[in-house]
């Protein structure tokens, strides 16, 4: 079978088993997310193995340390991927809630949220996301086809099938829930064109395959966590706040979208600030690249190009530029940044104002780290990645970013 | 100078005029709608001259008459164009809008509505969708690129000119409001790809303008208006008002997108409905076009073929299907809609909330006509187009499909 065919044979069962799941009561989503944890529990001899072979074909291939530790699953990790599934439960179904309303004619309108229909994502190497995924769009009345990276494959055909038994287990349609199994690179291109299947298709994973899924899509899609994120040390900064943000906005996790890639510094406080974050960064473990005018302060830093102001590093590297107003760091920023996150550290509430008003970014901080844009920590509970784009949902998407609104209208003969 | 350079220039210099726009209070935004409404009245002789040279350049090109009577204006409509203008001052303005809450570790949490930014408008030959565009773009804070159709040029021209002296008279930037002036259709494929100077891409018109935006698109696209609409005639429903509704659904103003296309009949009615309407639809000067079991009960009408399920005629044509249930009727419509709207006739409150729940349409009737999905007819004020789309906004787009969110974030120096 082409590769044509069989995403589309598989988007279509999808879709047509996406309708019963459309009018699943909260309860039984609530019950298959528990069948799934319990089976998920129950099989992780099944899916640890299947990991093992995934880690060993990828280690055979040569694939980087850092790859193979978001592939690997440990007890404690299924342990964490179940409790995040039994955490999903509580949270409130967003799904036929709405409001309505009365026309002068006599029309009831009413707007309801319904399920997007079929959600598409694709993503990498991460077997954690299989199974997120899987339980929002579950939670949501979504049906959803995963394509993750294929070093993952095993591991991801032995949670899904554990998932999948667990949606028969609860009386649902099995079918809403599809793994490409086949991951030649053109079952994403025939994904990113299956219009009328296919509702949105959500990538999740690094530059390279967002600016894919973007060139190739013909149906909607949600841009996810591209994040050149950047910290600006204002004149009025409390300085040792600033080591303190900078250093937790860059060194805390650097692999994630919400740390930050560069650190603009006023020049009014350059001098004093930049030696005292240098040794920090020194003990932190990172490495800084300099504009002309840092060097001068910090010779030993790398000299940065101006491919570095573009460059998410994910890595313990920082890219440092004096600039000399509030003016000039927010046009850098607004240049160069991906909308994600964006931090100033102040005491000027008129610099802190200026500042949220004209950078454009999902989430603009005033003396706190970028490290917060996430989910849990904006207290949206699960989810399932982080918008970048300005259509649909911006920053951290909890359920409802999975919805769309449906309106019913309820007449008595009335025409136009 | 090239196109792309032509279009790239035009977008940054509404990026750059959109930051001050997007902080621009209500009052001086709705100064420039009573401006720009003065201005057109103003100017009214020097708009209509450039239609008539556009009218006449079009006569001599053979235009249908169909889209020269779309191009057309006149006193009546300038009055109207401005009279819309005036009534925008009144809505409410969305942006700055929002809600806030404080996180457990201090955090401040605002998330606040503002502009998207620059949003590009792609139509045809239609001069009030250029100022009905501009309006509804300039309320909510966004700049706008528009690219009409080639035929309404030199009025499109006449009509920007007007409305950027009025911008300048209230003190705003004139770049904010830009018109593409070079209409070959490489303009459009520079738009569609202007990624990081075009926030949205707004198609409206017919099916092909929304293919090309569709296949070409390398920023987020809303889609408008293509309305394959059918009306079920459940096996309960009121014939007479059955065909009053559909009557008025097909009749009223064949022309626009929430037009039915297709009628579908529940067989157990046919046979005392179909002659019933058949003579109405004659009245009103519809032609019917009817599969074999329809053909049975009305010999004078033409033949349908499977093309016709998928047709949106946009004419005084109306394809018929005798269904033998509502599952039938459901499926058919979710094969061949385009999620537009969507209306059953019906007594039974079964039937009509099955109908609602599993028809996927962004506005689905009970015993009205889909004539009502229109910004104005729910309730919403003006509307920047219809969205067929499930993603950011659904059915009818008032302000606040122009607009987007924005975190802020306020500490005191808290790390993750």
């Amino acid at each position: 079978m082409d590769m044509q065919t069989y995403i589309t044979d598989l988007c279509r069962a999808a879709k047509t088993a996406s309708a019963s799941l459309a009018s699943a009561s909260t309860a039984k989503k609530n019950a298959a997310l528990a069948a799934m944890a319990d089976a998920l529990a129950a099989d992780r001899d099944v899916i640890l193995a299947a990991n093992a072979r995934d880690l060993a074909t990828a280690t055979d291939n040569g694939v980087p340390s850092t790859m193979l530790d978001r592939l690997r699953l440990t007890e404690a990790r299924i342990d964490g991927i179940c409790a995040a599934l039994r955490e999903l439960i509580g949270l409130a179904d967003p799904i036929g809630s709405g409001e309505r309303w009365v026309r002068p004619n006599g029309l009831i309108i009413s707007r309801v949220r319904v399920p997007m229909g079929v959600v598409g994502m694709i993503y990498e190497a991460r077997p954690n996301v299989t199974v997120d995924a899987a339980a929002l769009c579950l939670k949501t009345g979504n049906a959803v086809v995963l394509r993750g990276g294929k070093e993952a494959i095993e591991t991801n055909r032995a949670l899904v099938a554990s998932m999948k038994a667990a949606l028969v287990q609860v009386g649902l349609d099995p079918d809403v829930l599809a793994l490409v199994e086949r991951t030649e690179r053109e079952g994403v291109s025939a994904m990113l064109t299956a219009r009328g299947l296919l509702d949105v298709v959500i990538p999740r994973g690094g530059a390279g395959l967002i600016r894919t899924v973007v060139e190739q899509a013909r149906i909607p899609v949600i841009e996810t966590g591209a994040g050149n994120c950047h910290l600006y040390v204002d004149e009025t900064a409390d300085l040792e706040m600033a080591v303190r943000v900078a250093i937790n906005a860059k060194a805390s996790r650097p692999s994630v979208c919400n740390a930050i890639e560069t650190m603009l510094v006023h020049a009014s406080v350059a001098a004093k600030f930049l030696p005292a974050f240098a040794e920090a960064a020194r003990e932190a473990g990172v490495t800084l690249r300099g504009c002309p005018r840092t060097k001068i302060l910090l010779p030993d830093a790398e000299e940065a190009t101006d491919a570095d102001w573009a460059t998410e590093y994910n890595d313990y590297i920082l890219a440092v530029r004096v600039v000399d107003t509030l003016g000039d760091a927010i046009a850098h920023i607004n240049r160069y940044n991906t909308g994600h996150s964006e931090a100033i550290i102040t005491r000027s509430r008129e610099a802190a104002a200026r500042f949220q008003r004209e950078v454009d970014a999902a989430a603009v901080y005033v003396n706190a780290s970028t490290r917060f844009t996430d989910g849990g920590e904006f207290g949206f509970g699960a989810e399932i990645g982080i918008s970048t784009q300005k259509l649909h949902a911006r920053g951290p998407m909890g359920l409802t970013a999975l919805t769309t609104d449906k309106y019913l209208v309820d007449g008595v003969g009335q025409v136009r």
